[in-house]
């Protein structure tokens, strides 16, 4: 059926998902939500017949085309008219139920909505690895439990329950305290002292701090929300990622996106080498492997660091100077010159500033167009190293930087 | 604190978490349940210092232990008052929110709690590997996206909604229509057929059919919420999941769970051996391992099924039996003796009644206390099985079967 805009009420939950293979369990969120009081907007995505009920947006397709370029064009489709409406504001809210593919294609669309934006996935698989499924994102996922064939008294409740969840999530209304500004920072095990420091000590000043963990999903979430204009400027505490990346450690993950320069903005970012001491791995003090013996070893939980060669921190120098000369907005590099981790500190395992000066070195040699690297003796994790980050941080903000 | 048992309302939320740590997040949860109008029950589970605000419920420990005894114990604690509370009805919902070690401490409280009782977990783990978190139960998981440390502009929005989420949850009341009676039943990809006929000739005659997707945790699902009495049959179509523990397929996890008796009651079980003819293996015809080629073979999608040896359904047979021999409730045993999943057919890749026959044989020679094989000459997705299953069921419920 055509898709007639004005069909729309403002504010609607859109219940979306395959309409053919599992129409009477999105029938029934239909109701669930309509019985609520708000108003719903149907979408049918499914590739195998025809829906179960009259969608208000028929998205499907059918026909000759084979089963995975079926699902592709769906997948297109969804994408950019569910932005559509959600960026219209006319709907507040996404439910969806699924199997496998049901659920792999309800949170393709899911993904790329703002944070912020409910958006609740009842699944059979939500109990396995969501990596992929949620990734970056804040999806609502509720397990069904039992398989998704027909209402019952174990399914039934579950989904009665999601939709209520999605009238409600669709209705919070909270927003914080206005501040001077939105930073976004990046944390990790072996530099929290320095993570708490800086925060306090922005929050004093009257900032808003959001903190990622640096763990691979972390830096990733935050370089994205950067792109998506959520914040006024970064302090990148911990460059972490990019050891794990190149070593195949814990906290990889991140990739390309990570010091990425939002296209359409000069986003003032402090670079501090937090963590780029050391690749973390997962083995214990029992389990070495033959190859890292000859390491600084740093024993933690079920995963230890292992320190830097040279060479290795040469090459992280080279990528992270290849990165920043690709970035935009204006930049600080502040290095804490007695150690930039927990682990690299005098009398500590992976303490080694011939390796950090081989980062440094390749650094300062690759960086153009006038960037520099200012130094500061102090420990990454001392009290006046995160009051020379806090007053570098506020001198960007204020556009008082070298960009 | 001491613990005051009148304090709590009924109906309440319970807020809980390790309120050391994460004081500020949980006293927000506080505020926006208690804003939307809900009573609340504040408890805490940390381990490592005093609560950062007075709890309702302070289950905490803290001095000389151990780390991980603290842990324990708090979780025992924690898991018992929780229960008592969730029973007297003096809680209506369970919301936390933590990083790694609160996700684990609050999902473990929440694992024991019935299907059907609203719990939310707000986390910084949420979008890894769920299958020991979520496992069978029906948890909601929110992504922080952002460190959970302090409340700010994406922390925030996000508690909010899952406060309103709990909210809205505990007050959802759909229930199902009055049936004859619930049964729960297995199925797997190739015996779908199988499962649609025999769940519409069930719902015809006024049952309602719960259906487990025979995966290792379906199977697993089915069995626990078999214990806790959600069922008055269950009609077993699919012991795949029994092949692919022996073989370490994509569908093992089930375990010793499986086939289980619950310890208080005589609940009527339909025993077929669907997909009891292969394990599944994650191969394609590209990628056929070595020591499988001499194998019968099914190619489906990233998976593909061998057929078993006639010693491997031996095997099989003899742990069947041994199984079904410690089952308390009624039990019968249908057999379609045309083949046991859609591979398993005349002119199909795994059709093999030799290795059948070994399963059967040792299945009836292991069985003990006068319980028999039944077979039918028909195929396990053919009307007339499904036909002899449903009306087998119907006797097994009215108790007129053999015991």
């Amino acid at each position: 059926m055509p898709w007639i805009r004005s069909r729309a009420k403002m504010g609607s939950i859109a219940v979306m998902g395959t309409l053919d293979s599992k129409g009477e369990e999105h029938l029934f969120l239909r109701e669930a939500v309509a019985g609520r009081g708000m108003p719903v907007l149907t979408i049918n995505i499914g590739t195998l017949g025809p829906p179960a009920f009259p969608p208000d947006l028929d998205l499907g397709v059918r026909g000759q085309m084979a089963r995975e370029d079926a699902v592709e064009k769906v997948l297109q489709r969804a994408k950019a008219e569910v932005s559509l409406l959600q960026k219209s504001s006319e709907i507040s809210g996404l439910i969806s139920c699924g199997g496998g593919t049901g659920t792999h294609m309800a949170t393709t669309v899911m993904r790329q909505l703002p944070i912020g934006f409910p958006k609740v996935m009842v699944s059979t698989v939500a109990s396995r690895d969501l990596s992929s499924i949620v990734s970056t994102s804040d999806i609502t996922m509720i397990h069904s439990v039992a398989d998704l064939i027909g209402v019952n008294s174990v399914t039934g409740r579950i989904l009665d329950q999601a939709a209520a969840a999605v009238c409600a999530m669709s209705k919070a209304r909270w927003s914080p305290q206005p501040r001077r500004a939105t930073i976004a920072m990046t944390s990790f095990g072996f530099v929290t002292e320095a993570a708490q420091r800086i925060r306090r000590l922005l929050e004093q000043r009257g900032y808003e701090v959001v903190a990622f963990h640096a763990n691979g999903t972390g830096g990733r979430a935050m370089e994205e929300m950067a792109i998506g204009g959520h914040f006024h400027g970064i302090l990148d505490l911990a460059l972490h990622e990019l050891a794990d990346d190149m070593m195949g450690g814990y906290c990889r993950g991140a990739g390309q996106v990570r010091l990425f320069s939002p296209p359409d903005k000069a986003l003032p970012r402090l670079v501090i080498p937090g963590g780029l001491d050391c690749a973390v791995l997962e083995f214990t003090k029992d389990s070495v492997p033959e190859r890292y013996l000859g390491r600084k070893l740093f024993f933690y939980d079920f995963r230890s660091a292992i320190g830097l060669e040279p060479g290795e921190s040469a090459r992280l120098g080279q990528d992270l100077a290849r990165r920043l000369n690709m970035y935009r907005g204006p930049v600080e590099i502040l290095i804490p010159s007695l150690g930039w981790s927990e682990a690299d500190a005098p009398e500590m395992p992976l303490y080694d500033p011939e390796s950090r000066e081989a980062l440094l070195a390749a650094l300062e040699k690759g960086l153009v167009g006038g960037r520099r690297v200012r130094r500061v003796q102090a420990h990454i994790n001392e009290e006046r190293f995160a009051l020379e980050a806090v007053s570098l941080m506020e001198g960007l903000l204020q556009g008082g930087a070298s960009a």
